[in-house]
This record gives structure tokens, sequence and C-alpha cells, in this order.
């Protein structure tokens, strides 16, 4: 394995920005002649597209929360061999909308499978691809919401899913702590600009 | 977790007549008024099922063996929570075509990916619902080709093919030395007859 290229993560809860920064981070890049790979979890590749399809379909009320992470892994194991480590070994950055710190914050802590199994099941990425960086954008899920003004009637901001919500949120902070070197806790309270830069200048590029 | 009744597993090479086991199986169990539940791996539920649809297509060439072996263990992990451990737990004997061994056979020996990977991945079934016995139909793959009289046609059996079958079947000997307990080799060089009591014999129902 030779990983000439660096490899970006963005994480972060439901409403945190994320999407926006994503944006703005590829402009910077363009803007910079830095050439990069972009890519989102889960998907990717023809095949893990068919897994993702899988995840997301709404008839699959039935799925336990075992199968949902085994097809995470898989579909992440897909991406890693057939996208991510070629343009990490030509050299390419590589920029990642979610990775494994979402099945540890989601799956491990939110849903409480554990780390210990969330690890188990995902040790082809930790042995062969861990991210250089991870770009968190540290918001809690109950300051996204108030930064939206409290109007959001999306559904998923109701009771129950607040509580998940914060369980991730809390998720993140716990991998953070596992991974000091790794994460970049992102101040993200201020204007999108501002937070750009922040992430610009915790990345050093 | 319960778990009153018998969890029985039937494992064998390509062209073992697995198949035709299994069926005077379930007369033998029909006959006797034993309630049971079959299923089949991968699928055996619809979720399952939709997995076994990314695994066999023919068109997802560039499938990498890690992200099938998660496909197979994310299958499992959902009929074990939706099918296999409700009828457990009822009491029913569960009888499953290819379980957790075809896994080490196939895909930690014969595709190399290691007993630790497939371990690993496999541990909600490992920790879970292992089998109380499995039935081998215990021929190699050399030896059910030559049963054949050498004129099968079918491309599977070609040079590489072989080989490959052959290291299932040497994969699922290092398995059965590793669960000498409830692994149960069965003599199949016989009639089909034969093979059958041998079974019943072994199994001690």
């Amino acid at each position: 394995m030779i990983m000439k290229g660096k490899f970006i993560t963005f994480e972060g809860c439901e409403g945190s920005g994320k999407s926006t920064q994503i944006e703005l981070f590829r402009k910077y890049l363009e803007n910079n002649g830095i050439e990069y790979l972009f890519v989102r979890e889960p998907g990717g590749t023809e095949i893990s597209e068919k897994i993702r399809a899988i995840i997301l379909d709404v008839q699959n009320k039935e799925m336990t929360d075992e199968a949902e992470a085994l097809l995470y892994a898989s579909a992440r194991a897909q991406l890693i061999k057939e996208k991510i480590l070629p343009a990490l070994n030509s050299g390419k950055l590589v920029l990642c909308d979610r990775y494994i710190d979402s099945s540890f914050a989601y799956q491990a802590y939110a849903r409480g499978l554990g780390m210990d199994f969330i690890t188990k099941i995902n040790s082809y990425a930790i042995e062969n691809c861990m991210p250089d960086k991870t770009v968190f954008l540290n918001i809690s899920s109950r300051d996204a919401f108030l930064r939206k003004g409290g109007a959001d009637k999306d559904d998923r901001i109701e009771l129950s899913g607040a509580d998940f919500h914060q369980k991730v949120y809390e998720g993140y902070l716990k991998v953070a702590k596992d991974y000091p070197d790794r994460f970049l806790l992102i101040d993200c309270l201020g204007e999108k600009q501002q937070t750009h830069e922040n992430i610009i200048k915790a990345l050093g590029i």
C-alpha cells in the first residue's frame, strides 16, 4: 500500500451544515488547483449504490441493526478497494462525505451496537484505509435545531428523533477522544464563511 | 436467549449430494412428525433475498471479496434475528442449507480472506446462534467429480474451478478440526439411502 494522497472525511450531525461546508471546501480545492476525488457514503461505486438502495428502501422496515451495520461495512469495503485506495495511491486527495466515524457515532453509540462490534465488522477499513484527517462540524443536534429557529417541521426533529441525534452527537465526541490526532473539532456556530476558514486553518492546506 | 430447539446445518462441496440429502432429511422429519423450519443461505428473509440478488448478480463483476463476505454476513444476521432465533426459541428444529461454515470454507480458506476476518465480521452469528450439529457431506470435490463419471461439461469443473473447490474442501476439513463436537463428517461415497442413514445415525434423532 502506497497511499501518497491525503484522505479527508467530513462528519457531523443532521443540520450541522456539512453539505454546505463540503461544497465550499470543494470550491477551495478547485480554486487552488488541487486534484481530488469526491465520494459519499454509503455509495460511490455501482455495487455500493445497490447496497445503499437496500439500506435506504423504506420497505425494508424489518432490517435489523446488525444487518444494516454490515451493509454499511460492505458498501465501504467496496468503495475503499475500487475507488479510494487507487485514488490515494495515484497521489490524489480523497474527500469523503461521511465514513467510518458515522458508523461509530450512529451505529455503535446511537443504535447501541457497541464499538467492539462496529470495530470488528469494519476491520478492513481500519487496517487498510483510515482518514488522515476528519473534519467534525462540532455543533450539537440541539444547537443545530435552535439555529434553524426551531421552525423546522421535518418529522425527524421530533422527540425520539432528537434523543437519537443527541446520542449521535455524544458518540462523535467519544470517537474524537479516541482519535485526537485525526479529529478536527470545528467551531461552526458562526457564519458559514467563518466556519470554512476554520476548516482550512485546521487542515493546514 | 432461550433456544429450546435444535439448530442443524448441512454443508458440503459442489456435487456432494447436499440437496438430495436435505430432501431426504426433510422427508424423514415430516414422516416422524418433527416440526421444523427450513431456510437456505444466502436468503431466507425478504431483505436477505435482496442481498442474495446483489451477491449473485453476474453484472457485479467488480465485487471485492471483502464486500461479498460482508454481504453474506449481513444476510445471515438478518436471517438469524428474523427467522432462526424465533423458531429455535419456540422449540422448533431449524434446518439450514449452508451457514457460517460456508463462509469459513469458501471465503476464509478458498478465497484467502483468513479465519480472523471472517470470524470478526460474523461475530453476531458466532456469539448468538451457532449450530448444534453440522452435517458435512465428506466427499472431496475431485471424488464428487469422478463419481459423476468425469462427463460433466459444466464450465465450473474446469482447472481453476477445480483448484478453488479443492481449497473449499480442505477448508471444510480445517473447520471440522476446530469444531470436533459440532461437525459430523458423513461418509457419502455409497448409495444416497445409505448416506441418509449415516446422517440419521450420526445425528441420533
